[in-house]
């Protein structure tokens, strides 16, 4: 008893799975992301029905990346599905008949990692993932910070540089090209580029071009000693760390905690972002500091969190 | 009955006021800001008999610049006044022989404007304060938002420009130093002395030179058509709505509420923060768009804040 | 007797013509840019023949984008056309049987105005021209200067924002991202994108979007009024102006010649440029200005440039 | 024979030599700088009266700080002495009865090197001073590069951080403020005071505080391994380095030369300046790469080029 299901849309995979109070999934189903957004919606309520099996499920919730409405029913607007205030709520209800809550999939993962990861313990908790893009989500006194319009916690988009790199939504310097999978890989490209001669083994480890290499040789290279490697992992934390010192002054966490992608590497990169947060938080002798933590439930946040918020009702 | 102490300790004048349930002010007086943090408090000790005499006071509430600790009771770090873990609290409290609240002057000027200005109505708010320097509060579901450590919303030192003007908090690039009244002098001030035959109204008005600018000169040449003068507050508004921008990504209130000296000029300043604001919103097709308000307290909200949270207890 | 002959290469379009003493083009004639880098050679070959013909040439001056060496016989990179240390003087020789010089197009259009427009009289000169991209030239005592290796005054890749927008050449933050057509392009779309209440005349000569906005439609809304074709162009000449600035601090040349197609608006242009160089321009009040003048021979200089410096040897 | 005398006005000292045409100092004195302009034309006077004393001298040269006329006969404005306007030539020939020669300190210093120091073998050369501030000179085939005004080569004021520090120019992001010896002493205070655990050799140098930390401090707790104090250098190096890059995009010279206080490090600061040159150098893999040189002459390269300038007359 007590079981609720869990679902994350991903760009190529829909995961769904049935998850218990303690937040361990009993079990676990995948399918292809279809195209429409119709497709979507189908395959949300296939895989709901096919893991419900034996299962007395309460509720379904589902993570979704874009804006979710305030009543947590509606997608207003997804990058990377073509939906426009999409009613997911009530489609995916009418579907299943079982009651369905929908909430931005960066803020399932924080609030997944909230309750059953690295969040234990803190009711004050600011988690950044740093995959492809940048995103998070925010646990302000043990409840998931929506905002008024249900879109807070779009860290990607902050502006850091004036003038800066455009950004697929439009603007220019926002955090996640500095700070992601996305943005390690072109400091990698760039200095390769430009100092090949130190970064034999990353360029080694790809197929000898800087055009080639990929976020996982970065990791493996730097981990190897390649100086173009750590210095990119290097230029990463400066932002990643730059941006937390920020986010300390807007909310003051007891604990930071970072996950995604870039973070599977653990203190490779956790340490320097906690060295340049500390050299950016304002005013550090004089206030106690946020913990800066790795996330703990790896690619799984995002459905046990979708799950339990889906639960809490 | 019902009534409370509001004391705004400004860098020149302890202003203390008797405050009502409806945010109504009974009394008040104002003394001169002493140089010692013993004499600060004697001062505030005796600001509060004085408005006393002949109410019923049941708390007093002080609002103080700096950073006062999650218990609401010790000042962490003052930047005006030496204040280093002052325990103020226990203080006033054994002096007057009431019950006592310590806050952070900006957040307090925001829970005024909240609860009796222009936040009444909304439940997600974020303050603005562009006084000589730029500070704030969050109000969230109604709440004010303090942080895990009492340090939240110090909006004056997210940093807007990597490599930027140094701060007096000794970080460099802090929005402060681009969205302030000391930012408006200093554009000013800058304009005039490049192009002087630009401010030939805004330069009449003071001693004629651009050293000479003050904040009430620019506000004057404005409304006169000087185009230094508009200029700046141009300049000025730009940072302001593109960080209003990047809080809205963070935060996601329905509103918020512009304070300070600068915002005195009312729509002269919040037309041109109101544009810059849409320009730099992300994602502004597909999202409802927060208010941009005036304050409407003016220098009284950080009083009547105060007052009203030594209510609440 | 005293004729040469200029090549202009563009991108689409190879241009030749047969130019006198005194800067006049006698005949002229265009066909298209082939393909691949032999092909372009035969072109210019064929060109060269065909407006020969009935006149005594003495030599043929080239202008190619892409860097040239310091022998002016070898293109060692070009970004447009193939060429990767193309001996581009000797094969032409070769088939011409006249002399040969090659020159970097934006050098030759410096040269240009130099002699026959509008830097008649000055002996210092720095040329920018603000095309799809920045490009320029430099004048040191009445001769062109190249630099030792050949490729000076590449103006577009100063770089003028750190961490800023990607550039074609692998860097960020270049100027010609800031300072040229393509950038003009981008900032109407970002404005109209975010207050198209301010950008209808500019919508109305395209097709109602923001995408749609070419460059012709910003210059025609901008003398309409059209408030974000006229930010647009304010928003370029900040940008230009400011980097004339440092190029003031670098050269202290007596006069900026500013051409290009965004030049061609004239004074729409060139007094905000004007009024940012003097803005930025670092101990304005204790040196002489350099004047910030408009380019006189539009889109010929570069043919008549070739053509005189061929005729220098 | 062929003796000419070098005045190099510090802003302390005021120092004389006799220079023959191998560039070798034969006699030499130094005088404080007075505080007035009167007094500092007197202390020049006597200075070269004193060294003249058994020699033939030909002609004075005198370097100072500021912006120099293009006759080189009038200081137009000076930051550290009070002249403005100064007609130091005729002043100093009336009293010394020689030609005198008045050159910008920089410029001098880059002419001695480029005449007797690390510029031997080459004809186009820019040099930059990493002292207090940042200074420098160009030669341009074997010429003084002055400009037309004669206040070219002011490269500690080109901008490179839009919005960022402000300069004692009165401008912001001026270069000097990233890459000089001044900002060296900042990174390390910055970095001292975030990170202390990582600068204790650095600390221990000092007074222990990072607001004691000098210049001579950092070398030294560089060569013995600081964190900090080797991360400040880098940070100079990054800021330098990519200058320079913008520089040979422009001057395009065949070597650079490297001098000032900063550089007497020789390669810990000299290889990192390299390395980011290269990663700056836009077409760096299509042009021949300018040299990067440590200056030779130390703090006698002002006084050898000014005399060497009034030598050529």
């Amino acid at each position: 008893m007590g079981l609720t299901i869990g679902v994350d849309i991903g760009g190529t995979k829909i995961a769904a799975g049935v998850v218990d109070e303690e937040g361990s999934i009993l079990e676990t189903c995948k399918v292809p992301t279809p195209r429409t957004p119709e497709g979507v919606v189908d395959a949300i309520a296939d895989a709901v029905r096919t893991v419900s099996t034996g299962h007395d499920i309460e509720a379904v919730g589902i993570g979704a990346a874009g804006y979710v409405d305030d009543k947590r029913a509606t997608v207003l607007f997804a990058p990377n599905i073509n939906w426009r205030h999409e009613a997911l709520k009530d489609k995916v209800e009418q579907r299943v008949g079982l009651p369905v809550v929908v909430e931005n999939d960066a803020n399932a993962a924080a609030w997944g990692e909230y309750r059953f990861g690295a969040g234990q313990g803190h009711d004050d908790v600011v988690c950044i993932t740093l995959g492809t893009g940048l995103g998070g989500g925010i646990i302000i006194g043990g409840k998931l910070h929506r905002g008024r319009f249900g879109v807070a916690a779009e860290f990607g988009h902050i502006r850091v540089v004036p003038d800066g790199l455009l950004c697929g939504c439009g603007s220019q310097g926002c955090w996640e090209q500095y700070a992601s999978g996305r943005a390690l890989v072109r400091y990698a490209k760039q200095r390769a580029n430009a100092t090949p001669e130190n970064a034999q083994v990353l360029l080694g480890l790809g197929d000898g071009t800087p055009e080639g290499i990929q976020g996982k040789h970065i990791s493996d290279a730097a981990r190897q000693g390649d100086p173009v490697a750590i210095d990119s992992f290097r230029e990463l934390a400066r932002w990643a760390g730059a941006g937390l010192a920020d986010l300390a002054s807007l909310f003051d966490p007891s604990a930071f905690i970072v996950g995604g992608g870039v973070s599977d590497e653990g203190d490779l990169v956790l340490d320097p972002i906690r060295k340049s947060f500390r050299r950016w938080l304002v005013g550090n002798q004089w206030r106690p500091h946020a913990q800066v933590l790795a996330a703990q439930l790896g690619g799984k946040a995002g459905l046990v969190g979708a799950a339990d918020l889906a639960r809490q009702g």
